[in-house]
């Protein structure tokens, strides 16, 4: 394994395990133990969430079936929520048969009947709070609920996302439609019943107080998207570039491209530079009015994404960093595991 | 292996074997042989490889070290062409050891060094034509040749790419714009010399008559923004997805979400409705007006991606489809072969 920055392949995704741990602590200071229900997708690693299950958070939330087998098959399948539909559940229920608990969300007759018929045993319904996504209605979570019950499922209760609301800049708006959707997702709860009441992220970890356990992910590693919204976890996840070309005409270009950054939320960040573009395999950025000069060909600079999911999702591995102090240029830190990404594709 | 599309697990990234055979035919009508290098980094693919080099296109254009790399194990390194940059060449001339030929571009001192240090025997001048990215100044091009000659190495020529103009939507513009680019590169081409002069890509395929080869891929199975080019290359590459969630709101939702396409060129088409947008492992989209009604929980749908490399780029192996007729649901298709994508990370 290589020993320090310097030694890694380009592009590289790192983690930051100072920031890392820091965040992990924040979080459990609000929401300790099983009221957390980490969310895989943003990481997709069972080493990370192994740190996580060792922090006290030993339920897990998945957005695929492969990412639920992967996490049972490590041995992290004591509660693990797939927070979406599935026409096809024998995978799951051929995981619960290994051992695992898995609950599944369901929104229709038909995903209650594909849940009972793949072999799952639990459910949540899934209810719409007001993203256009799944979820029913509020009105028929009663009824869906029922027809589990008849399906022989049991119900352990409701979870509604409202990740329409992460991304709002004003804090005061974020709480106040949060706590609305939360009111729709309570209505729904006193109608289906059960213990559980999921929902929440990392953009309303501190507005939500009717969920019974937040299902946050992308705190663990951070974004520029999340930093925006001045919450306290710092950013942890940044993928290492090596400059491949100069010119006279105040740009450079870094191996860092757009198969290695997810791009839903635009292009990422180069401290003290202006990003241009990215291209498959490159960013072109520029150097700042009043800002550094900009590196040289062979330097190593650190490329920050806009959204952490997604550019996990591209990558074999994290390699985990220590830097000697939180401003140290990257190329100081050492490399001290390597976390794989094992829960890719579906 | 599944035999109809109907046994697939979703999402699942298929390519339509007719359109493909027929992009094929097409490009090779032009760019016979030699005449054209395919961009490995398109599909990632040796399989999909292996198809154009029986099509007589044995030279490949390359991205990234592991491309060719597997290129080069996979028996297609015949003539590889690593079409950017690098610093760290190593592990190019180990495979050179291996029997491989290849060839690298450089752009300044620096990166002649590298190849030279790596064991690359050849190299192409790459030449700045116009999009801000790597290549050196024209001017600076024979510089660049005698540096790379007094290193040892061959120089078979150079290359320019006129990736800015590949989207330009007015075909006269692209037109005029491709042969002042190709200008620049043939007065370089004429400090350089060599007999190879590299560039060009699927938008410019009928446009560009300067180079010797052209690197195009994208033409082998298109996507949205290039479609909107009215180029002659049908759709190939699609992502099967199965409706997990409907509603009485007008929209529905289906299980293919960012994690499974590339955004950078915006969100992905479904043939007769309004995509409103995606999550990390959906995507939300509506009836439109006078279009058909919306598909019901458990039907399959094609999602079409706004970009083919980094969609690719996602996926484990392409799925090869025949449809009965080219305008058949692609539920009726039949899944004929499968292709891995191989050639992922770096």
């Amino acid at each position: 394994m290589p020993r320090t920055v310097a030694d890694l392949a380009t592009p590289a995704l790192l983690v930051d395990l100072d920031a890392f741990d820091a965040n992990v602590a924040t979080m459990a200071g609000r929401w300790p133990g099983l009221t957390l229900r980490p969310h895989v997708k943003a990481f997709k690693s069972t080493a990370l969430a192994r740190r996580l299950a060792e922090a006290g958070h030993t339920a897990f939330c998945c957005a695929t079936i492969r990412e639920v087998e992967g996490m049972a098959d490590a041995g992290l399948g004591a509660d693990l929520l797939l927070a979406n539909e599935v026409l096809h559940a024998s995978r799951l229920g051929a995981a619960v048969e290994r051992g695992a608990r898995i609950t599944v969300a369901v929104d229709s007759e038909a995903t209650v009947a594909a849940a009972a018929a793949g072999g799952v045993r639990e459910v949540l319904v899934d209810v719409n709070v007001g993203l256009p996504r799944c979820g029913c209605e509020v009105g028929d979570a009663g009824r869906i609920a029922d027809a589990a019950r008849r399906a022989g499922l049991t119900v352990r209760g409701v979870m509604g996302y409202e990740g329409h609301l992460m991304g709002i800049d004003d804090r005061e708006i974020r709480a106040r439609e949060t706590a609305a959707c939360m009111a729709r997702l309570a209505e729904a709860h006193a109608a289906v019943g059960g213990e559980v009441v999921s929902g929440g992220g990392t953009g309303t970890w501190d507005l939500n107080d009717v969920v019974t356990e937040l299902q946050a992910g992308s705190y663990t590693l951070m974004d520029t998207t999340y930093a925006r919204l001045g919450l306290p976890f710092r950013p942890a996840l940044s993928v290492l570039g090596t400059v491949i070309s100069t010119n006279r005409q105040g740009y450079a270009v870094a191996d860092v491209g757009l198969k290695s950054l997810g791009m839903d939320h635009g292009d990422p960040s180069v401290t003290g530079t202006t990003v241009w573009f990215c291209s498959d395999e490159h960013v072109t950025f520029a150097e700042m009015d009043g800002g550094p000069s900009l590196p040289v060909v062979g330097d190593r600079i650190e490329v920050w994404p806009a959204h952490v999911d997604p550019t996990v999702a591209y990558h074999e591995r994290l390699h985990v960093i220590r830097r000697p102090d939180p401003a140290a240029p990257v190329v100081d830190a050492e490399v001290v595991d390597e976390w794989p990404v094992d829960l890719r594709n579906w």
